[in-house]
């Protein structure tokens, strides 16, 4: 047996930020070299971000990335940190005659083995993921390669993400070349469950491979995707060994025992289980095992559901506030919950002080939307203003007659337009408050109450809403939200008395049926055959099917679920398909 | 040899309308029958019409494809047009174990043979495109066979779409097969000069395939997708036989002298020649040759370059509104040319009394400006109201502070809201008006001129704008759009003195530049190697990249180019990357 110390570089890249995370790429080698790692693992395409979607269409960003790859090879030795291998995810690509089909200029999704200040082995994605979020078949070409180095005795083959995910392939071939190391950078986005999926899955995989499994994922927001890190380590056995925190960058170190490798070194062709055959690379960087004190392995707590679902909520908008360059945010506060969720999270993210909150009173809002809001303002601290909107709106009415409907929209676009204009006026972020019922529904006015740049409760169902808000109010004394917030009757005073349940079933009843149709995708007979109510199945169909134009209008916002109306659920507009 | 003739239905289905698809399925099986045909042949996806996207991935959309299918093979049995082969496509299941990666419930981009009240073969589409709009990946598993049916004597196989778009699979399987007649339903979008191309390769298909091509396209808009029809028949040498009229539904019916075919029924295994193998299936309906007395082929005239790219704009609006269930469309006329075109556009699409146009001078309107919009609306008679905005701009202006660039925006914002209002009240559509050189550069304001539910023109260049309307002019007498409104320098009017040349270069620099640089995708050391001027290259890449943010916000609008800035051309959000 042999030992090595690993390090899995939990970080947050940029994308498109070829430069800054270069230099985040040494400054965290450095720091893994001070705790005496003897292997450093970032993430998938840390050197250009994921996803970047269809930059790596063009042969600029992808000259750019090779020879930043080749450049940070060259910055580490000259740095002193020569002697640690760093693997790395990054944009090759793969050479092959142009054909239709192909993606322009054969991307690969790489990585590569950096020793000595030169790039020793380059690897890529085998399997391609282009289901939910992922597009990959659009912008790679497979890897066919299992790139395998021979670390102080010990082979350490590596894989990338979806290698693990699917059938065959990587895995299996590391098993067949008798790896003693699976190190997986990763950028596996989050949603809710998903970390024990994950572990699962890990844990099978190292089994399958008969080795140990360093896994090693991205953490931060980028637009709508949000990576949770939870980073772990696996035995050969499937028991976990080590695991880092959630929503948080982390260097997290392990002391392995690991068996000695005894293969040559060379190019041997393996059948990889899947339909293909990959070609397994073994070089020797240095062959004497090592044996050092052991530390105990870091195994961080998990945090419980709803902390993971706000801290989620969070991260996605400090980085997306912070990636474009934003240094504040600005939202209407109306009283209700979901502005009063809305701007705790953004509270919570960029601080209070950086929180502009407008409230925009009409003739129909009550008196306690105000204090309710006025309260929430006091509590947390946040920047606020008053801006009642009746002089507008008369002004407008009295160019064209308006009744309704059309009417009530009115007041929600002079809300978004006043937003707009202060984000304009101050380079203020807005913040869209509105939740995933209303949002399935269709419930808001377009470019009123769904305008502005980020939507962080976008994917929330209107129950979970209140969920995270009684939540949060356990997390800090005074409790953040006004109870009073969370305990009303929800309304958008757009008119006399109005109610959301004038328009929707309770929210129970409705995001029930949602997660079943949307998440689910369940078919009107599946819906009824699943206790839901025959009429109810057919309106919110209708209400939900309709509503796409309005949804594609939507800004991004956080992705919990399997399904947050974005790039994982993608519909025409034009569509006639109606069930029941 | 033997005679057939054959029908190609080049036909506009709606997408998720399997009844009303259904009825055109009759209703053109039953022209081609009037017509004495031997066989029609319905495009790709006809009965559930094309892209469905993710409706695809419910089973219950799936079911009732397949259900739909054998209904309407019974359907033309009862109506006595069963003795008539019908090729038609449609969605189908290829019943495979679910696994990681592949599309929920193994769905196919099938297509089918109805006779005499029976589905006689299924076949599927072997090569999935997944660039540019396509996404198939995401959809569909492959096909792996070739229907073969001998009708009158003729062995007639059946390939779909990309089939003959990318290299082996159905094509060189057709010609092991020994087929006389290779029909192809398909849903081939359309772009500039994409009709040159599209004969050139069913030419060198057909010789490949050493027969008979008939080419079946589908007609119409389907969100941002205008398919194009150009349906066309080309000989065993690569000749042009017949070819059918552009963004026109038309039955095009052709008489063809054809080989026999000998070989015997039953399967038999090919090796596709790209890595798979595929299984030939052999069926008879009818073995005895025809002879009747030919009739000479159609060949429809080619639409020149303006004439082919302004009927491809009326059709997408036409069936914008009309497959979403509007009567009418609303916009805003401003004098310039733009707004000129957009709505001229619109009233060749639906007709002039079904085109409201508002209106609506501010403070920094030109006297012009009004006179040649007052202009536009008697020449067209479309229907108008001015809507001035001043007071409610002042109103505003009482509640906010707004300066610069703040202040612009809020003007095009009262407009956009005036806009919406009406479109809430009345039920119009709101047509967008801005070009694709602002959209480029995010020479637009979000909420502003850039709200709506359509944009005709966001794929059309400025320079184009100008061709194009000066195109249209020589088109009817009087010519539709006022000279003033195509000859002066163009100008938002949100300050005074405002021109467009303020903030963006002339637009002749300017759009070849934006030629190159998003539908070609040259990096800045390309382009300043194409001849562009260095800092202009820095000055527009930076107002491109930065702008997709409101990109995404824009409604969809017809695609006439390789990138309309739709499915086309995906960038992330927070994205750093910045050449030179």
């Amino acid at each position: 047996m042999a030992q090595l110390r690993i390090a899995l570089a939990q970080t947050n890249p940029v994308v498109g930020d070829l430069a800054g995370n270069a230099d985040l790429l040494i400054s965290w080698t450095r720091r893994a070299a001070d705790r005496g790692a003897h292997l450093v693992v970032f993430t998938e395409m840390f050197l250009t971000g994921y996803p970047v979607e269809d930059l790596v269409l063009r042969s600029s960003f992808v000259e750019a990335s090779i020879a930043g790859l080749e450049a940070a090879a060259a910055r580490l030795a000259a740095e002193g940190l020569g002697d640690l291998p760093v693997v790395v995810g990054y944009v090759d690509r793969a050479g092959l005659t142009p054909r239709v089909g192909q993606p322009k200029g054969a991307p690969l999704d790489a990585a590569a083995v950096l020793h000595q200040g030169r790039v020793v082995l380059r690897t890529a994605k085998h399997h391609l993921p282009n289901y939910g979020v992922f597009d990959e078949y659009r912008y790679f070409v497979r890897g066919d390669r299992l790139p395998v180095f021979r670390l102080h005795g010990v082979d350490v083959a590596v894989a990338i993400c979806e290698d693990l995910w699917q059938e065959g392939g990587p895995v299996s071939v590391a098993r067949a070349a008798g790896a003693g190391l699976l190190v997986v950078p990763n950028a596996s986005p989050y949603e809710m469950d998903k970390d024990d999926v994950r572990f699962a899955l890990c844990a099978r995989r190292a089994r399958e491979a008969g080795c140990v499994l360093a896994y090693a994922n991205q953490v931060g927001g980028q637009d709508e995707l949000i990576f949770d890190g939870d980073s772990l380590v696996v035995s050969a056995d499937g028991e976990l060994i080590a695991r880092a925190g959630q929503f948080t960058e982390e260097l997290l170190v392990t002391d392995l025992e690991l068996p000695e490798g005894s293969g040559e070194p060379g190019e041997f062709p393996v059948d990889a289980g899947d339909g293909t055959a990959m070609t397994v690379e073994r070089v020797v960087l240095s062959a004497e095992p090592l044996t050092f004190p052991a530390e105990p392995p870091v195994v961080a707590e998990r945090l419980d559901d709803l902390a993971e679902v706000y801290r989620a909520l969070v991260l996605g908008v400090r980085d997306y506030v912070a990636k474009n360059g934003f240094r504040s945010v600005i939202l209407g506060l109306s009283g209700g919950i979901d502005s009063a969720l809305t701007a705790t999270i953004a509270a919570d993210a960029i601080g209070p002080e950086r929180v502009h909150v407008v409230l925009m009173p009409s003739r129909y809002s009550s008196d306690h939307s105000i204090e309710d809001a006025e309260e929430l303002v006091r509590r947390q601290g946040l920047v606020s203003r008053v801006a009642p909107i009746a002089d507008v709106v008369n002004a407008f009415e009295k160019e064209i007659e308006l009744t309704g409907l059309a009417a009530e929209n009115l007041q929600a676009r002079v809300r978004g337009m006043l937003l707009m204009s202060l984000s304009n006026q101050h380079g203020h972020l807005v913040l869209t408050t509105g939740n995933k019922s209303e949002l399935a529904t269709g419930y808001s006015t377009l470019y009123g109450d769904s305008a502005g740049g980020f939507a962080p409760i976008k994917d929330v169902p209107k129950s979970l809403v209140w969920e995270l808000s009684r939540w949060r109010n356990t997390q800090s004394t005074p409790p953040p939200i006004p109870e009073n917030s969370i305990t009303k009757e929800p309304s958008a005073e757009l008119r006399p008395g109005q109610r959301d349940t004038d328009s929707l079933p309770p929210y129970e009843v409705l995001d029930r049926l949602l997660d079943d149709y949307v998440e689910r995708d369940l078919g009107r007979e599946e819906l009824i055959a699943a206790g839901h109510d025959p009429d109810l199945v057919t309106r919110v169909i209708r209400l939900v099917d309709t509503a796409e134009y309005k949804r594609r209008q939507y800004p991004p916002g956080p992705k919990i679920s399997p399904k947050n109306f974005g790039r994982d659920r993608r519909l025409p507009i034009t569509n006639r398909w109606r069930e029941g």
